[in-house]
């Protein structure tokens, strides 16, 4: 098999304890089985300067902050991520699969912490010159299942972790209406995937829709 | 004298080695005599979040990154600085000194980096919702006379003045068209002094500018 000429940017987005951080690896393996190499990634993060960004931000007993300073620190790490990281690999023919992109700031900053949406489609705009991934995967599940799952797994929990459950409703909507309404946003498509059942089944289905989609 | 109702912002600006720091203090000297408390501060910094910003900001050996990046670390932690330090002073009747403001991004990411000055604009609306400061007063020197200043000061130079002189005299020049062409700016001030001349003499001038702005 030859290697495609094109690039392929595919986002995994959902709330913390949906699964993707563990469902990064399987659709890797296909990727690498259709032939093409791989590079995975997380945001906020991807570079040294992004990981020194996220620290900040996760840190739970960081001082408080406003919702658009959050949002600001946010795109300096998606912007550093985005140039040194994801633009290189998809240049180079890879499959990037990244941890979070831009979804996540509408639905958490957004929907989550009331930003204008507006706001965060302008920094899409003059400060990611409109890069889209050619698919994200919404893992969508009830809050309360994600809740337990997260207890299961032990661990200090960090700031986002430490909101009331209703913040992770608010983003879960978020995520939703985002998948409904994208009509006009670049011709980035949004898939759905019910996340509530058990992982196998979940990973089978996410990894037909990359084969379909590559 | 009975303490004024209503607050001053007065931000100080100039190139590295204009003397900013040092002329803070008779600033504030005379904001006391005339009866004003006193709120001295400065940028990127101010608050404990923007000053882990600011320690990622100047780090000579930190990883690069663009500028559009660098804006949004600044306006990250200006939006903390605003919030939790400056507006609450202010609206406490405080005259606020504060060693840079917005106008650094104009001068330092807009005129030396080439950021378009639109996003900066609307970072400034959209975040600090329009807040501007009563009178910003530019100290304005030959970039030459600058650096030999920064130069008789020691230590380590930070990451701005790495940059090669070229871009010194790019903040230099963008900070003047700033002055002249504030018209649009929601009634700011600018005051432009020549801070080639001896400290004496500057802090003059600059007291009895201050004594005529309260």
């Amino acid at each position: 098999m030859k290697p495609r000429q094109q690039g392929f940017f595919l986002v995994l987005e959902g709330i913390d304890g949906a699964g993707k951080s563990s469902l990064i690896q399987p659709l890797a393996d296909t990727g690498r089985r259709l032939g093409m190499e791989v590079c995975t990634t997380r945001e906020p993060g991807g570079t040294p300067l992004a990981e020194q960004i996220r620290a900040l931000l996760l840190d739970p007993v960081a001082p408080t902050w406003s919702a658009e300073t959050e949002l600001l620190l946010l795109f300096a790490a998606r912007a550093q991520h985005l140039q040194q990281r994801i633009r290189p690999a998809v240049a180079q023919g890879k499959l990037v699969i990244s941890e979070r992109f831009s979804a996540s700031s509408y639905a958490y900053q957004g929907s989550g912490l009331g930003v204008d949406a507006g706001l965060i489609a302008t920094l899409e705009r003059r400060v990611l010159q409109n890069f889209q991934p050619d698919l994200v995967i919404i893992l969508d599940l009830p809050v309360e299942q994600a809740r337990q799952r997260l207890n299961c797994r032990g661990g200090t929990p960090d700031r986002y972790q430490c909101r009331p459950s209703g913040f992770a409703e608010a983003v879960r909507q978020g995520y939703l209406q985002l998948a409904q309404g994208n009509g006009g946003r670049g011709g980035q498509q949004y898939r759905v995937v019910d996340a509530s059942r058990d992982k196998a089944r979940v990973s089978a289905e996410l990894c037909s829709i990359l084969e379909e989609a590559l």
